[in-house]
């Protein structure tokens, strides 16, 4: 428990996948002395050449420090890699993506180990780990305090922000932002097909698109501050009533460039439901309490 | 055909709904020359008081000056205003929202009747209209000779941007943009829709779903280079195949919250049918393969 000052806090990592090798080089290369170990054991051998020492079992791992990192492919792995090591007295902080249920089951789970626990999403490629300003983020949630100790380190690999005390909070935000990158490019693939047929170089429409993109991606300040008011007519420019009046020159234009308006339809169902609901004079956020099972 | 040089150019506005009436206060605002008509006459009212000429015909206004631009519901009603009006050596801007076939068509027959053609896209909501760094864009398409001539003129209410000479271009790059924007908007729905079961507060939510959009909104550069070389494995960080197996987590994440997972099931089929082409390499580009009917 004890913050050692003037040295960097020593890390032990369980996984070296292609994001558990880019934290450990991440941790190597700011100097904390780090233990690494992985099921398939070469895939250390290019890290102890940097430093790091590996350990022959998970459980020797663990044992080394007080700081260990998981970073494997999905819970199960977590609980087959950890289920043999004792957690008595350890900060555990597991970054493999799972669900918030995973991760609050897990949570409890190292709780009644004697582990602090701290659950994290990583948002981030493995080429931006360890890179300043590439734009790297780790959610974390669960152990205030195990944060607090340990936050510069959380904050080699990436900018580090601490999402609440509810273990299920960082994969929540994991899962809804990558949910939303996932609209986003939905979206993006469309419009990339209605443009294919013609003579349009598409590197030419790649920076209309993303600066447009980019300038409508602020909207969702406002779809935020309708869900936290519950008006959803607050502030709205284009009501719910123009949007749907105009969906058919999409379905149309998506018709005569011989495109599938299949990415585009869910959305324009619910909002055309919502309309019918009499909602004409909101904001598209009503489209939210209909996903809603 | 002259250029006033020293005097703003004067332009004939038809339509004074919520966009015509914004692009008319932009124009006086700046020194513009301007006469106006609507089918509803008493919309114009607060317009001549700020200095605008109401005329009482569309064909009076269009013979009143050489540039005349629509802002008109839709096509039909275009049609409608036009066909009693003599376009002969007028040079005709058509604001209005289309398809890139309406367009096309349009082009033809303003050209038929001895007018140079213009069509664009608005992409900005009325009150962005006229404000420098609002960040409003109208895309135009078309005559460049039309465009270079009164490019001045057209940048009064926003930036004007020329994508081609095809008089379709300007709608399929506005319908494009906006339905790429859908995409966005149904993402960011089915993320507020998953965090909304918890004790989150949606606008402490919202800065992080900003900036995560705007940081991933340049993948669209990459697929646009891959698209141009026919090579989605180029630079590839995450493959297909890693993608698909991720999904689960997102539809497992969405039960748990009670959140129906329609927003995202179009683009997540997409993506398994692309692996089972056996493209587990690719990117997420060859998606937008499939879009083509
Ligand atoms: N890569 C990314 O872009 C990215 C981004 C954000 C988050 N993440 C998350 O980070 C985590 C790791 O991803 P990755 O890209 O490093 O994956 P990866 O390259 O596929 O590596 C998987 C790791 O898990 C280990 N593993 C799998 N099953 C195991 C088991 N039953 N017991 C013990 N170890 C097991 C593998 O060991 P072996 O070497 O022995 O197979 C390997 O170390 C995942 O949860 C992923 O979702 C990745
Ligand atoms: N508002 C936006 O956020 C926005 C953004 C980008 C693009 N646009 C596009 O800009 C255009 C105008 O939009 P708006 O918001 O100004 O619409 P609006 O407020 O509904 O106004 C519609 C205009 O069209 C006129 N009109 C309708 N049917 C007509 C007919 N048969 N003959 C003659 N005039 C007719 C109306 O005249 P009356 O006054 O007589 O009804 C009115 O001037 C549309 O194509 C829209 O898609 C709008």
């Amino acid at each position: 428990m004890s913050h050692t000052t003037g040295t960097k806090t020593p890390v032990t990592l369980l996984g070296l996948g292609a994001m558990g090798t880019a934290l450990a080089r991440a941790w190597l290369a700011a100097g904390h002395p780090l233990t690494v170990w992985n099921r398939t054991p070469s895939r250390a051998a290019a890290l102890t050449a940097a430093g790091a020492r590996a350990a022959d079992s998970a459980a020797t791992a663990v044992a080394a420090n007080t700081l260990t990192v998981v970073c494997l492919l999905d819970d199960a792995s977590v609980e087959e890699t950890l289920n043999r090591t004792d957690l008595t007295g350890k900060d555990l902080v597991n970054l493999t993506t799972g669900t918030p249920a995973q991760a609050r089951a897990r949570a409890a789970w190292a709780r009644e180990r004697g582990a602090r626990y701290l659950d994290g999403g990583i948002m981030a490629v493995p080429p931006m780990i360890g890179v300043p300003d590439a734009g790297a983020h780790i959610l974390l949630s669960g152990s205030r305090e195990l944060f607090d100790q340990h936050r510069q380190t959380l904050a080699v690999p990436a900018a580090a922000t601490f999402v609440g005390e509810d273990a299920g909070f960082a994969a929540l935000y994991d899962v809804a932002l990558l949910s939303a990158m996932y609209g986003m490019f939905a979206g993006a693939a469309h419009a990339f097909a209605l443009i294919r047929g013609e003579d349009i170089d598409p590197t030419k429409f790649a920076p209309l698109l993303a600066d447009w993109l980019v300038a409508m991606a602020p909207a969702v300040h406002q779809t935020a501050d309708q869900l936290r008011s519950g008006d959803y007519t607050k502030d709205v420019v284009s009501t719910l009533a123009m949007q749907v009046a105009g969906t058919p020159t999409f379905l149309t234009t998506a018709e005569e460039q011989g495109v599938s308006p299949e990415l585009l339809t869910a959305y324009f169902t619910l909002m055309r439901r919502r309309l019918a609901e009499g909602s004409g004079e909101e904001d598209l956020t009503g489209v939210i309490d209909l996903l809603a099972r």
